[in-house]
């Protein structure tokens, strides 16, 4: 068998938490969370915050050396529980020792599937991938020569409530944390989209809110656009309208065909794509709303 | 009176001929034309073609070194006319030794129009500035102190009519080849659109089809989207919908506002713009439908 | 006279207090400085924080809305000064009140200087401009026209000493923040750079380190390097090889020209230079030995 | 076995030949090539010239349909010639019909090596991989489970010049048109790069000529750019000098270690040398002295 990381190259020496919080914005937090941690005897590595004007919300991320803690992360979330209840905090913990779980949703197109499979394989950024499911059968040997469960998982119009029972099924036993429609191409159903808010990941082939929809780069061919690009996002109930995390952009010129289109867009895809991807394992990215607070 | 080049700097040391040329393709049409130009001792200093497998239509631009041209631009179109009837062409012959001739409109934001003025001056790329029309009085002093025309131009509801009618005819009486809306915020009349087609270019705030209308930097921070841009166009009926020109786009973040966006919008508006009109008055570009052929 | 913005427009609402500093990384210093804010009842609108895992280095950027302060920036820098000196901090507070001022050097070509007149004038971004100085009289009426002095200071070989002699002169007479060279095309005596060691900031026509010196954009043609760019920096005693502050670049492509290459990179100079001045008249620069951390 | 495109899907429908040329500029030559291939009852499907006036020379590439051609290819190249020595062309005829035949060397990173498979896999483009040479082990697994050989050919000190010998064979056995060295780390001796001249391409992980040489991303970062970038050329006799085909870029900041700046750079240097590839083998890359012309 080819390919898994049998060991686990470590990405970065020592452990670290991070912590994500936001809030309604008050004088005071930024000094009673960095207290907090200073008095832990603890290192922040890298702190962002924003505050926004407009909402009058606040959101904070910082990297906490981990090693000389006297710490669990249990104990640190214990810990911080109170002063996260004091300023009403939306807020989380994760650990470098444990990376984000991720499951892959494909359909017969696999440069973006291609594309994630090489950076779990190379670890360029730490994220565990726990399974491919496919509503086809074309990518089960790129996958399981990899040692990777692949599920096929129909999707036809009348076992359409069961397939995706099934895939939410294998979401919980999978203990995934978030779910990348790596160009699945399948709608999924509202309730799944509201159940797991914040915990799909899309990548759509335009520039949205440019050619939502189907056929986008035949879209932007008849309409002569001069750039496409592409679009990473959550995943909500109305379709390609979730909160954007990434997107990125090329030329293209008269002479560029729909198919030539969809080759060059096929690199930003996959670029936008793992961008997005990394950006929420490593947890740079905060929802408020329909946006995004992304901490690159 | 300052900056008006009064003598107008030589761009180009000697005289060239632009044929732009458009027809249903079939073989022979590029032998045609080069074999005719060779034959009259000219040479090509640039030659650009496009076929269009979709549409089957045939686009070319060949610039002409005209200094031993044993022809004047009116005799060198009578000598084509056959040829071009032949292949029954869309075609057009400019000299570089009568530049393009702008008339630029503008409301009372100036950074397009700072911009063009600077471009006119230092003469960057050669087109004649002949005045400025605008529904406002703000910009006069920054027009009127380089010896260019200003017109104020009110367009309220009750003279709205009036008020194209009067600026059709000063685009005839200034004899301007184009007329570009340096972010002149008035929808122009359908049927002024439709006579002047291919004449009008406008820089929109946004990367269409994004944000068509109103306040399209608002929509584009509340849609969270990553990258800002703006696209240069033709006018035509359909607002906003027109061939584009160019586009071009830059990356914006979670604590840009609206006001900053703005800001940095102005910086690629102009950039846009400027390229767009460069392209047109060049006879770089060649419409067919709603999509544009660019040779740049 | 035409321009000047008598009253100028009022950019930011409420004055702001920019605190930057930086200083060996250690446990406690986010704490200590957000908890010496917070216990004075004032607001962090915006907070950066960069810590260097190789250098140790720790840097920090706080903007503080200064409305309901008990402190005027005097009174402010005397509390905070303690805690600075605790921590070793090289430190510094502006106050959004008192506008950076800055003085301009220029040569012949104006597209950078005509670019920073007409954000000076429409207030892009919030700076004094107190005076043009040149070592030629081309560009004296742009200059004067909008009420701002013109300094004619010829440098010659006899008279260079004498020359930037009285040019450091006037930069203390102006009480001017930071010289920006926008293309001065001259190279500044090593010790006027070292006594205005980061307050010296050239545009420099190259993507640095790539063609150094003289001529880049001939030097760019013959290498046949398929992009250009521009390069802001702070200027050091070695020529073209100070901290950079910004950077940018723009395609070209086998038929642009070396004239067509100086013309294109214009937009990409002023561009730069104006983006790298609006990060360091915002203190959003913070240099440590030949790098900058940036805020943007 | 897994993934070798049995059957190669067919990328162009129906064959193409592609002219290239390039000779001292002077008055006919388009009219006579044309002309020649309009006789020929053919249609040019592509056409792209360029006139350099600094040292007057011409480029073109033709793309013509073959498919109603009274032609082979080597009928076609006959009947060529005589033209072609009339103009003393430098000139080649490619044939859709035999894509071009690539010889990868690779060390023991494979970032540059697995896109390069997955793009033949997949026929992004119409390419012939014929075998991957290496001077180590390490990614034989990837390539044999394609069904590619895969030649171990150490290169130390001692038997250096035997190794190249065993290459140049080996370029020799397989036919192969060009040598793409996907981040190879040797440096070929001077007389194969002679002998091979135009035909190895290489990917330089820096935007030269920044940063030539060993360690680019460490240099970049040492120097604090803020765009960093890679570089596709053909390799001469002069290290990281020849002519170049491709760059492109992409911003960093202050945050970012050597270790990520290396990682990111992967991304640019595949997809650097992706487009530096097609260009060649779409036979779109003319070489001029040390510069190239590349019709895109």
């Amino acid at each position: 068998m080819l390919g898994r990381p049998a060991a686990r190259p470590v990405v970065s020496m020592s452990p670290t938490f991070t912590l994500t919080a936001s809030c309604p914005d008050q004088v005071g937090i930024i000094a009673a969370v960095s207290g907090f941690i200073a008095q832990a005897g603890a290192s922040i590595t890298e702190a962002s915050q924003h505050s926004d004007p407009v909402t009058g919300h606040f959101f904070m991320r910082y990297e906490i050396s981990a090693e000389n803690l006297p710490f669990t992360k249990v104990s640190f979330q214990d810990a911080l529980r109170p002063l996260a209840e004091r300023f009403g905090m939306d807020w989380a913990v994760s650990s470098s020792a444990t990376p984000c779980r991720v499951l892959a949703l494909v359909s017969k197109q696999d440069h973006c599937l291609a594309d994630l499979l090489y950076r779990w394989r190379r670890q360029d950024f730490a994220f565990d991938l726990v399974g491919v499911i496919s509503n086809h059968e074309d990518l089960r040997q790129d996958v399981e020569q990899l040692g990777l469960p692949y599920h096929h998982v129909p999707v036809t119009p009348e076992e359409r409530t069961a397939a995706f029972e099934r895939i939410e099924k294998m979401f919980e036993d999978t203990r995934a944390d978030v779910m990348v429609l790596a160009r699945y191409m399948q709608i999924l159903p509202a309730a799944l989209c509201a159940r797991l808010s914040g915990r799909i990941i899309n990548i759509h082939h335009s520039f949205l809110p440019s050619f939502a929809g189907a056929n986008p780069y035949r879209q932007a061919y008849e309409r002569g656009v001069k750039i496409i690009g592409a679009t990473c996002h959550y995943v909500t109930e109305e379709l390609d309208a979730g909160p954007i995390i990434e997107q990125d952009v090329m030329r293209v010129h008269h002479g560029d065909s729909v198919e030539r289109m969809i080759a060059l867009g096929r690199d930003v895809e996959r670029a936008v794509l793992a961008r997005g991807l990394r950006y929420h394992v490593q947890d740079r990215v905060l929802v408020h709303g329909n946006k995004t607070v992304v901490f690159p």
